[in-house]
């Protein structure tokens, strides 16, 4: 059961917008158990339409096809598809009066353009019985046909909604594929490859996959094979395994993201924390409060940019600042305390450092960075040398003082980095 | 001239990691004059990089295949060209030495693996004759075919300083296209659509493209004709209109950042930011120094999450949070005379609403969002209804106070939002 998506649009191939809706129905599809071939990207001519839709049903079960299907005049993808499958367009008085239902609702006359969505080739099925997006299939030859809107929220929701629920009841994927994402943080790929890499040899139908995601290494475990339940029991060993060679490096899975994983310890463990940042800029203040509810746990933060904010906002002292200067351990050791005083918060969490270009000395490079930590009864301070361009410094910054707050709530360790 | 252009790699059928090789290319090639006819991505196996080369050497002048080029086992694109363009493989002594050069350097022993990178296609010429990165191309039966490296950074490096150059020794451009990106917030897709579109009939070969990058939208002018003279004064008069319909909304054009333009007009102006966050959790502080420099400009931020911490450190008043409440105009312009005074800077900026997606009430639901902005002599506060996810709230809002303080340093003006 093997399929090809296509997807038309001048615009993708001048490299002006990602093709997003690919992406996302590729993802979908290897969820659910089939197989994709070949993706593409075609324009919005009708020739090269046709060239793209005819070499992929050579060789495949079904076909996605997504754009064209607007009513303006360089929408052609319903024309095209009847001309080469040789069926005649045909009106559909009920997606009409959907059209006009729609207009009507918003106190407007239909458009005239609007109606040209009414036309479907022969044979065709409307995908979405409510008529508020284009989009339908049709069965020929032997393979299955969809066309979806280019819109990629009209087509996600079709994709999800109607085509795999549509490809379920026509063919039941012939191998079960189950994939377990394993999110890393402190080891290099090469490294993970190293400690891992012979799993594949111990379980034969597993297959390790390697993301990095900067400054994070997604791991992926997938595993394909006949029967549901033996799938399961040998996935969940493989993972055990995973888990013992890469602790304490593993922050999450799936979907998790560092700092949901932080906030929901923070909340278990009913402590508020309070963070000041220098060179991450507000970075770890604005991945926290991405998360919905996290003002259950997080009082404050603070921005010291200049030293006057250090010394008037956390009362660092203007002898440490002259004697070690505002990059150093002393300073992020203030921070922390200072920010963890102040708001009367269990856990203070601060940055200092030289995300670049400039502002590097031969002691204190670009990429020199000091996180500090204050927790009840202890306050530490790290010194680490990141590399980089300014973005990816206050990244790896970010993400190495939130970790290390990750692994001090889960592990009651004060370890940062690797 | 058209080219097309392949991906190779499974881990880009099951939708693990977006194409961002063939993304970056195709912007390329458009630049530089080259018409992209179609992009692919295939499978690692011989069969799928085999179909996804014939088919793109039936209708191009070039074919640019990037991927499969490594040293493991399941990089098979060498092995697979040398099949089907009938050409026997070729040992280079020159690349094996810089493969033992490369491994000395670092002190350590060449891989054997790594031999096989010698082993290039009869008539191939290597990109780069440093030997850093694998990659070659060759010319065959007319048509130039270039085999890059996946990994984006080498593939883009090759693609700029080997490819374009080589392409341009080969082909002039039949056609100049220029491109100018006009970068707008406050106005939505469908009403520049209604201001601009006349333009491309008052100028024919003008297309004008919309591309909402939530929450702007950017405007492309794209102008195709044969004199390159001609082309740059007509599209600086298109260019000169649009701006008088899109005025004052456009914030910005081709690569600029709406932080980078604020931050240039501060600098510009020798005036010093505070900001004072609720909502937007630091993201505002976030956008504002990633940008090299901007401690010339910002003095500090804090994220006062709490209500405690907008009184402590922004002195709002506890009788103003009680009456109204902490998301109200009252607070919100405390909030920036606050975060003003306290710092002794020029401005000060303030968000404070609800992200949602809980702690919404009749009187203000989520999306309810006021920003704050005090300059010397004055102080406003908006009110603005937001809709989508936490995330869209908190982008929007700070989008739309990074865009007033703009307003007000390029205008002198004290306008937010549309």
């Amino acid at each position: 059961m093997k399929g090809e998506i296509i997807a038309i649009g001048d615009e993708l191939l001048v490299g002006r917008v990602p093709n997003t809706t690919s992406l996302f129905a590729a993802r979908r599809f290897f969820e659910a158990g089939y197989l994709i071939r070949k993706m593409s990207i075609v324009g919005d001519q009708p020739e090269s339409i046709e060239e793209g839709l005819v070499q992929a049903m050579l060789k495949t079960d079904f076909v996605v096809v997504t754009g064209g299907l607007g009513p303006t005049s360089d929408d052609l993808t319903t024309e095209v598809i009847s001309r080469i499958l040789g069926r005649k367009l045909v009106f559909h008085n009920g997606i009409k009066e959907q059209i006009e239902k729609y207009f009507r609702a918003k106190g407007e006359k239909p458009c005239e353009e609007y109606l040209k969505l009414a036309w479907l080739p022969e044979g065709a099925t409307l995908l979405d019985e409510t008529g508020k997006a284009a989009g339908y299939f049709l069965e020929h030859e032997g393979k299955t046909l969809f066309f979806l809107p280019g819109v990629p929220d009209q087509m996600k929701d079709l994709l999800d909604r109607k085509v795999l629920p549509y490809l379920a009841t026509k063919w039941r994927p012939s191998v079960v594929t189950r994939q377990e994402v394993i999110k890393t943080f402190g080891l290099v790929e090469s490294e993970i490859n190293a400690r891992c890499a012979d799993l594949e040899e111990i379980y034969p139908r597993l297959k390790i996959g390697y993301y990095p995601d900067f400054p994070e290494v997604h791991v992926t475990l997938t595993f394909s094979s006949e029967p549901l339940g033996e799938t399961e029991a040998i996935l969940s060993r493989a993972k055990a395994e995973l888990e013992a060679r890469l602790y304490p490096h593993i922050f999450g899975y799936g979907d998790d993201t560092l700092e949901k994983v932080v906030g929901d310890l923070l909340r278990a463990r009913k402590l508020s924390l309070s963070v000041a940042e220098s060179c991450t800029g507000g970075l770890i203040g604005h991945r926290l409060t991405r998360i919905p509810g996290s003002s259950d746990y997080f009082e404050r933060g603070v921005i010291t940019y200049s030293n006057l904010s250090k010394v008037e906002l956390l009362h660092v002292s203007e002898e440490t600042l002259t004697a070690f200067g505002a990059v150093s351990a002393e300073v992020a050791e203030q921070m922390a305390r200072g920010v963890k005083e102040k708001s009367r918060t269990d856990i203070g969490l601060s940055v200092t450092g030289i995300a670049g270009p400039s502002g590097g000395t031969p002691e204190k490079p670009v990429g020199t960075v000091y996180i500090g930590l204050a927790v009840p009864g202890n306050t530490i301070a790290h010194r680490f040398l990141f590399r980089g361009t300014r973005e990816m410094i206050q990244k790896v910054a970010a993400e190495t003082a939130l970790d290390g707050l990750r692994r001090y709530l889960a592990h009651d360790t004060l370890i940062f980095g690797s």
